[in-house]
């Protein structure tokens, strides 16, 4: 195994062959990740399994892997397998969430300025109304002004994105989930960009994500976690029978059970991997990208350089277009990172990032090849 | 090419040499059919596409295969592709829908009496009203009855399910379109049971359905097709920029898009088997089922012998279990079917029915391994 400078060299190489050979650079996990080979068999060997046995009769064959899962998940948030239901994504489990609770109209959210934009015009489809919750001048939650308010004029329920999409902070999620909890105050974490890349344990009543991103599990499926006292408070569109976990009938029965079972095994392998050593190699990596990119080219990095987590995003120097330049990657290079809009993030966004996201089989060769094309 | 009794031979021929082997004698497709080896291929390759290239390149490099899906799945709704989302499932395409919509609370749904009971917890949810629309003694919709319904007391929207979940019955949907038409009341086609079955061009303002049924495509996938002058009046969560079609706005982002890919495959395959053809063989195979079940063992059979659909339904002797004996069915001979219980439809059933549903590969022996196993 050869050393690449970074932390738990072994993980990435172990990564890289363990997936498809890419196309390109792919430094895009917080779009969209690279699956294992495992994972993906899984979920094929499953859709054949359907075509074989009739899809409820593979469902029911693979009941004690998909309870597995929500063990392995729920444990990722600190709870337990009944207190997880598979979704189809971040969003549909914020959507089940925001359905089952049926707040008041018009109850206010505590959320960050720079709040996911999908996230907040689905509070507003529930007549929910989110507020900024206080921020340093980077957009990190102000702990000190969040206990001020909850003893002030506390909202219905704070909701914090835990990493940005469109920003790489690691926001501090335990210390406000703690100050929620003594304030009586429900605490909800979007956790799609830090499942499998931050420790999402942290004491939060909701943990929702996503399997796609750091995870490396299929697209279509997403997670939601709720704790027990919270979960019987919810009101499902259709009650479950008696005695089983209330949180099943958020599940959504019709769905991409193949891709459950993709993610079970993701899951397993990120558990295999060690989540501290995933999180030690991550934030390595993002360190290493801030430092080998801010200032070249004129492109400046916006996260601090040793934020730990492997999201960097980047300001354009004056005339150059992102969208553009994320194409040219691409096409000329390529080289897989995405192109940020305002409009992700506009309480908080004054212009576009290119965003920067490898995951563990990214090497310091792929961020200098980054470098030398911007 | 041998010659099985039944109408169009080749399709059931080349439906069994293209898929993989059953492991058993699946009669189930109302609940979940069998995808190709193509279908299965089709969004396996997606995923390790996905893989290599990265989620989003790869999703872009599937665009035009996508808009094809959206074009042929708009055909079989007489919709354009600028008319149809691609969503998660049958029930994600209502909720979708119902978001959208933005109906006042208390409007009036007109719904069959033996309404899928999750459609009726959707719509109450929604804070609509499901009133139950005139029907004669097996529950299919009275059109003379419809039409003096909506001359007195027109409901906000009609929503029709086309063929049920719990009954084989083809509704006369057309005919209803025409009405609601004539009366300018929207009409809402629940084609989940009828899309690969059934024609549901039939002049409806939204058909909405799943892939994994008739279609044959794979879980995880449905569609929702909402005709210009409706969609136009929808609200999404988040609107789309100038230029894109408004549907899209509705069509999930986090998404089974491999599933989505699948389904387009089988789409395909629908369309060069031809839709009429396929119609006959699976009429001429509901027929066969009825006449060879109906009586066996003190089984009865719900609907007409003749119904142009392939579900039947059987109503148990005294004393006979339809959940063990749908167990007993397949761990002690192989066969796939689905017990259904009157929690499905509670507005119609008064007892549990076996239900029966085989797709074009189904042979007359494999129903009279059912009947001798009844």
């Amino acid at each position: 195994m050869t050393d690449d400078g970074l932390p738990h060299a072994d993980l990435g190489a172990s990564w890289r062959a363990g997936r498809p050979r890419p196309a390109g650079r792919h430094l895009d996990s917080a779009a969209s990740s690279r699956q294992s080979n495992r994972a993906l068999e899984a979920a094929a060997h499953h859709a054949r399994h359907e075509a074989e046995l009739g899809g409820y009769v593979a469902e029911a064959a693979a009941d004690d892997l998909l309870q597995q899962g929500r063990s392995v998940i729920g444990g990722l948030a600190g709870m337990a397998a009944a207190d997880v239901a598979f979704v189809e994504s971040a969003q549909a489990a914020l959507v089940a969430l925001l359905t089952g609770w049926r707040l008041p109209a018009g109850s206010r959210v505590g959320c960050l300025p720079g709040e996911y934009a999908p996230n907040v015009a689905q509070m507003r489809t529930y007549a929910l109304r989110p507020e900024p919750l206080p921020v340093d001048g980077l957009g990190r939650l102000d702990l000190s002004g969040l206990a001020r308010l909850l003893a002030a004029d506390p909202p219905r329920f704070v909701h914090l994105t835990h990493i940005g999409s469109h920003r790489g902070l690691l926001q501090p999620a335990a210390e406000a989930a703690a100050l929620c909890r003594e304030a009586g105050v429900h605490f909800v974490l979007d956790a799609a960009q830090s499942l499998g890349h931050a420790d999402a344990d942290l004491g939060a009543d909701v943990v929702y994500g996503t399997s796609r991103k750091w995870l490396a599990g299929p697209r279509g499926v997403g997670v939601l976690c709720v704790r027990p006292s919270l979960a019987a408070a919810l009101t499902p569109v259709l009650p479950e029978p008696e005695g089983v976990p209330p949180m099943r009938a958020f599940e959504s029965g019709e769905a991409h059970v193949a891709g459950r079972v993709g993610l079970v095994v993701a899951v397993g392998d990120h558990l295999a991997a060690g989540p501290h050593r995933v999180r030690e190699r991550l934030s390595a990596l993002g360190r290493a990208t801030r430092e080998l990119l801010d200032g070249v080219g004129g492109w400046r990095v916006v996260e601090p350089v040793d934020e730990p987590t492997a999201t960097t995003t980047l300001r354009p120097p004056d005339g150059v277009d992102v969208v553009a330049t994320r194409a040219r990657l691409l096409t000329e290079h390529g080289i897989v990172a995405s192109a940020i809009g305002p409009e992700r993030a506009p309480g908080e966004m004054t212009g576009p990032v290119l965003r920067v996201s490898p995951h563990l089989d990214a090497t310091i060769e792929d961020l200098e090849a980054l470098a030398a094309a911007l």
